[in-house]
């Protein structure tokens, strides 16, 4: 499925925003205790919390890391991160 | 483990916020999907949104429901709920 592929790619690349970064390759590695895990999350809450960050309408715990991360991406960039995320194929 | 009995029982109480009733008995069946899975979450974040919530400190997406949701617990419950959420017994 290209847009996986495309939401994978999105996701791994340190240029953008680096969500692998904090976040680990599955999204269910985060470097820090109190990173949440991503990976196999809800679709709509992943899109929903990503554009929060980017709107800053999330004001709590880390979000400014998360808002500097957020910064670059289009609202099909979050789309497509968010359905590779939630595709679950790496729990 | 005495402890994720508790939590357990924390979680899955519909008398004192019904966490179950949201996000389903293991966590990861939310019954809307806008919800987030919370079964296997990182113990730590689990606790910082819960306390968030609490204190007012995150008012993104539908922060109102778990504001109501989370009245009732003290510091303790949030421990012990979070601790059964993250010990991720049924991924």
């Amino acid at each position: 499925d290209a847009e996986l592929e495309l939401g994978k790619q999105l996701y791994m690349s340190p240029g953008k925003g680096g969500c692998a970064t904090c976040h680990g390759e599955t999204g269910n590695e985060p470097v820090m205790p109190m990173y949440p895990k991503i990976g196999g999350q809800t679709e709509m809450y992943l899109v929903n919390q990503m554009k929060d960050y980017q709107l800053k309408k999330r004001k709590n715990g880390l979000f400014m890391s998360m808002e500097i991360a957020m910064k670059h991406y289009s609202d099909e960039d979050i789309r497509l991160i968010a359905r590779y995320l939630a595709s679950g194929n790496f729990k």
